[in-house]
């Protein structure tokens, strides 16, 4: 059992937490958490590492959930003290299981017909839980903008619950993103705009653009967009929350699909 | 000019940010930032007291505003420096206007068409977020049930942007809340149910009731509601965010509404 926070693993680990720039040059990055695992089971994909404390282990339910990735290939998997799993969380009550896990974003599909675009998202938080709703409302794929907060940020990644697995995400220049769109009817949503987002025919190949709360979408972003969108509100002085305003928006194109 | 963090106003305001009881007891809560002004003037509001920054009141925009407030009547409006404002401040970087209100719910309508009712919301982000995102879609008023984080949690109030005063916001027991609810159609959002949203007949006087992202609605809870109705996710593994949930319901309830 590793019981010093000064195990050379330990510090990989520390420093792929803190460090985008590190995460980028080793090309990993950090779970934690059983649902992970489950996840990794149901994609039949592999951690680079992995590490438990021995009361995660003693519930049966998690001994299995790890017999089951053990079947699926082999990988290093280390027990560690309690404080050493403190050490290398971000949270302060860690679920007692954390996973290294390869950055292998899974390609976009080659005709999409509904993508998310996210444009300087700068709050962890709410860019993990606009993967979530993205991944739950049934999107191709995500593409994140160059000023949005890291794809890998360890905030990012609980907010998620997994969609960094299960949906192609992509970190693109504007210019990339302007070829990725190409053929789809690409909406921006805005404030203020003549159509409302219950007015368009979601059903055709769509891209939605989702800004930042404070400043919107930027103008790469705008110039990418064919048509701006908004989400009428009761009154003027009310807004939403960027991760609401994507959900309402993908889960009425879902809900026109559904019935199409 | 307040320069001293032992000021017995600047203590007062101090454990009305920390201490639900105090501010239970002295029916006061506090909020901060321009935006809150903006909606006492809206409102025709006064604040207990005021506390502002010399540097906030150089903006000629927030001099404005303080004197629209000023001319709807008397209140005390004390300067205070940049140390004593941060003291006060719930914030890492104050925006330099702070104001005690009284805890003065708006009453609901004697028929209301729309509630939101909410059930061991323990997230004070996810529980301000909701509340802003009751008031873009319209409810008619929120009721709280007994688990709830406290309303006027600093972090709840900084996440509703000024819903506490535009919306009329109830906590209550379950037998008050079912006296509330009588003779709307209650519907609780749960992960599985035969009823999809999208096939619920919105147009009718309805409450939604919405429980916590881990363990859903309670057993009180379903108890009052008449109905249980679902979001069809992409995968069974997904879930969504309790907030972005309440958005995806209420906006379709309001797309309904436009167009019935």
């Amino acid at each position: 059992m590793i019981t010093s926070s000064s195990n050379a693993k330990v510090k990989f680990v520390r420093r792929l937490q803190a460090d985008r720039r590190f995460r980028n040059q080793e090309k990993q990055y950090v779970v934690e958490g059983t649902r992970w695992l489950r996840e990794l089971v149901a994609m039949a994909r592999l951690p680079e590492l992995l590490f438990y404390t021995e009361r995660w282990l003693e519930t049966a339910v998690h001994a299995h959930i790890l017999q089951q990735l053990n079947s699926l290939g082999q990988f290093t998997a280390l027990p560690v003290s309690e404080v050493v799993m403190q050490a290398m969380s971000d949270t302060s009550t860690p679920p007692g299981i954390l996973a290294v896990l390869p950055m292998q974003p899974r390609p976009l599909p080659p005709t999409p017909t509904l993508l998310l675009v996210l444009d300087a998202i700068n709050t962890p938080g709410n860019l993990g839980t606009m993967l979530r709703t993205a991944g739950a409302a049934g999107v191709d794929g995500v593409l994140l903008g160059p000023n949005c907060v890291d794809l890998y940020n360890p905030k990012v990644v609980r907010g998620s619950m997994g969609a960094h697995l299960r949906l192609p995400i992509h970190s693109q220049t504007w210019a990339e993103i302007a070829a990725t769109v190409q053929g789809l009817q690409v909406w921006v949503a805005t404030v203020e705009a003549d159509r409302v987002y219950t007015a368009v025919n979601w059903t055709q190949p769509s891209a939605i653009i989702i800004g930042s709360e404070a400043a919107g979408a930027g103008d790469e972003a705008r110039q990418v967009a064919t048509h701006p969108v908004t989400i009428p509100m009761h009154s003027q002085t009310e807004s939403l929350n960027a991760a609401v305003a994507a959900g309402v928006l993908l889960f009425e194109a879902a809900r026109q699909r559904r019935i199409a």
